[in-house]
């Protein structure tokens, strides 16, 4: 059974090394290099962002698991620096780096998995990072401590790290999942910038790992937005170093699998969402009764696109009239004149038309850190529940810091 | 020749009254009724809102005008109350409304056009208004002062009214157009929480009447966006009394009217982006060698809906990177490879990678009111110079105000 909110002591698969370094990237000084070290026979599987600008890591790391079928011998992130729009020298830059971590280590530079995140059309800054590689390599351990290291170093506005684990058990097996996440801004479906690395013990090919992951971040992270854009950068990378015997082949195996990995996937994404730029208020939006997931997705993304939308919720004003204007302006084919909207267990809207209703309730329940809203289109039968916030006054201060 | 910046006096022309009350519907107390007479034979054409979600007066008033195959003979308009999102009760209210004009008047119910701006989802107090008709259709006036109340009458959120008017000369004959506009918030393309009235003695067909607008429409009120959002208010009637003498049929007299309305379109237009909420900088945005006109307003929707890149021009931030991605992430078949960025006249990427420039004069460039950004895709020969605006702490403040 999996306990996903990262209560202490994280559970560490077997099978993986985690250590960090301060290579100068940031201006704070703050660790801004994290590296993992996977055990021989490690398979993977990535997801990576929809953005037709793509950062040279997510290039070189999409060409590498293709060539490796899908293993990965180690993982180096670099905060700070996004090494996007850099054009071919980011993309030496990139290999560069995984050429140097293969040779220290002995694998192939393919097996070598590369992210970036941070200021976009700025140069990778190579001749810090090269330097404070092989320290990183011996320096790597199987600790929680180093795992939380990690888990801190591939930040950049977040506040706090991300982390969620858990494990269960089939026979006299035990299967770990573990994950950590790093998000802040551009989160909207689709992945945003978002870096996600699970770590598992379970054996798996690489195929069976992308379903799991495939249904996993279709349930979490692409179902949550803080501000609507969608990063160069974002990648979700689960590997699974298949060190605790148990098969994913195994049906009972896989079903347990495959919850406990969704679980830490929305762990991940409540947490990512809770800690977005500037967030005051998280909104959990339930859009029911709409024709088809596709459709309900789309009216959450157009309701949680809405600025209108965001700042009345940042001032707990219970305007339902910009939701419906929202999802009017969508260009989806919904007739405003069939929704139902209500805030907390209080409907104010009922076929599309004011309903009597307490707003003086309805500002306290959306004072409330987290919040419910929901949308009933009364189309058909397809529900989902969409993670979004508030914009506020922080969210502007924190990206129009002049220079980012 | 048209002089569109609002320069004084207005010219005004003739066959049109104007007043205004105060009916209460605000809670400041300001006026928030305003009347137009316009004279018989009057010719009019209307743009509405695009968004699913519209106002009862957007309703009434569009089946009015179909009704008299477009002639009006007065407009009601009142702010502080969308009368949107108001069922039956709404429609019957707008009615009641047009009705008492038209009987006062002693003209059809479909003659008087209604439009409504404000809060969304409160049924508009008709109570407040009903007494306040007598005295707007006896006290209208064919003066300046009057033209200058009904601009003032008609804002919400506004900090300033908006006027362009000007004249010209085709034979002995002179054309004068007019126009007033409110703005504020909901702006964006396919038209806005905007409420537009353009007033002209040209003689015309409402057919004639309506190739103008949309072609004036074209130019200006679509290629402007504030926050990306879409009211279901919106409106841009034109009117046309006919008293010059000059009618449009005339090629010689089309050809300045169509120049003079586009103009002074135009200066709304931008008069609307300039105040609009919270606004520090405009933006004009220059989408070079797109495809064609449909794929650059495309881009350049994308671009002004983007949080990051809003908050940065807040921040007077060159940071270039956070265009591009928005251009990526917009699902359209743009090759980021190509694009080429300029922040005033320097180039800041070339062919989607960082482009070598003076970061402090960029900076100095978007700390301007008024600055440039040119985005060249590289693909094809259209262009299109769109205007919007940076996103602030204060939009946020005013949009987060519980309750609006």
């Amino acid at each position: 059974m999996i306990q996903p909110e990262g209560s202490l002591p994280v559970l560490l698969p077997k099978g993986f090394r985690f250590s960090t370094a301060k290579a100068g990237i940031k201006a704070s000084g703050r660790a801004d290099l994290a590296f993992v070290q996977a055990c021989a026979g490690t398979t993977a599987a990535a997801l990576f962002t929809k953005n037709k600008v793509v950062a040279a890591p997510v290039s070189v790391g999409r060409v590498s698991l293709t060539r490796t079928r899908g293993h990965v011998r180690a993982v180096i992130v670099n905060s700070g620096n996004a090494n996007c729009a850099t054009g071919v020298p980011g993309l030496r830059a990139c290999k560069k780096i995984c050429d140097e971590v293969g040779r220290l280590l002995d694998v192939r530079r393919e097996e070598v998995f590369p992210s970036s995140t941070g200021v976009i059309g700025v140069p990778l800054p190579t001749e810090k990072i090269m330097p404070a590689l092989p320290g990183l390599v011996s320096g790597s351990a199987a600790t929680e401590d180093a795992f939380r290291q990690f888990a801190h170093a591939i930040l950049t506005t977040d506040t706090q790290a991300k982390i969620s684990a858990g494990s269960f058990h089939v026979g006299n097996k035990k299967v770990t999942i573990a994950g950590v996440a790093k998000g802040a801004g551009m989160i909207h479906p689709q992945l945003a910038t978002m870096l996600v690395y699970v770590f598992t013990d379970v054996a798996a090919s690489p195929a069976e790992l992308k379903r799991s992951l495939t249904q996993a971040c279709r349930e979490s992270f692409n179902c949550i937005s803080i501000d609507g854009d969608t990063s160069t950068n974002d990648t979700v990378l689960l590997l699974a170093s298949g060190e605790s015997g148990a098969s994913l082949a195994d049906p009972m195996v896989r079903q347990e699998f495959n919850d406990g990995l969704t679980s830490i996937c929305q762990s991940l994404s409540r947490q990512i969402v809770a800690d977005g730029e500037g967030v005051q208020h998280v909104i959990r939006l339930h859009i029911e009764q709409a024709r088809s997931r596709k459709e309900a997705l789309a009216v959450a993304q157009a309701i949680s696109r809405s600025l209108l939308v965001k700042t009345a919720w940042a001032g707990a004003d219970p305007n339902w009239g910009r939701i419906l204007a929202a999802i009017g302006a969508s260009g989806l084919p919904i007739d405003p004149d069939r929704v139902d909207i209500f805030i907390g267990k209080q409907k104010v809207c009922r076929s599309g038309v004011n309903y009597p209703f307490n707003e003086s309730h309805a500002h306290s329940e959306l004072a409330k850190p987290e919040s419910d809203i929901k949308v009933r289109l009364r189309r058909g039968s397809s529900s989902l529940t969409f993670l979004t916030t508030d914009l506020t006054v922080e969210y502007v201060r924190v990206n129009a810091d002049y220079s980012t």
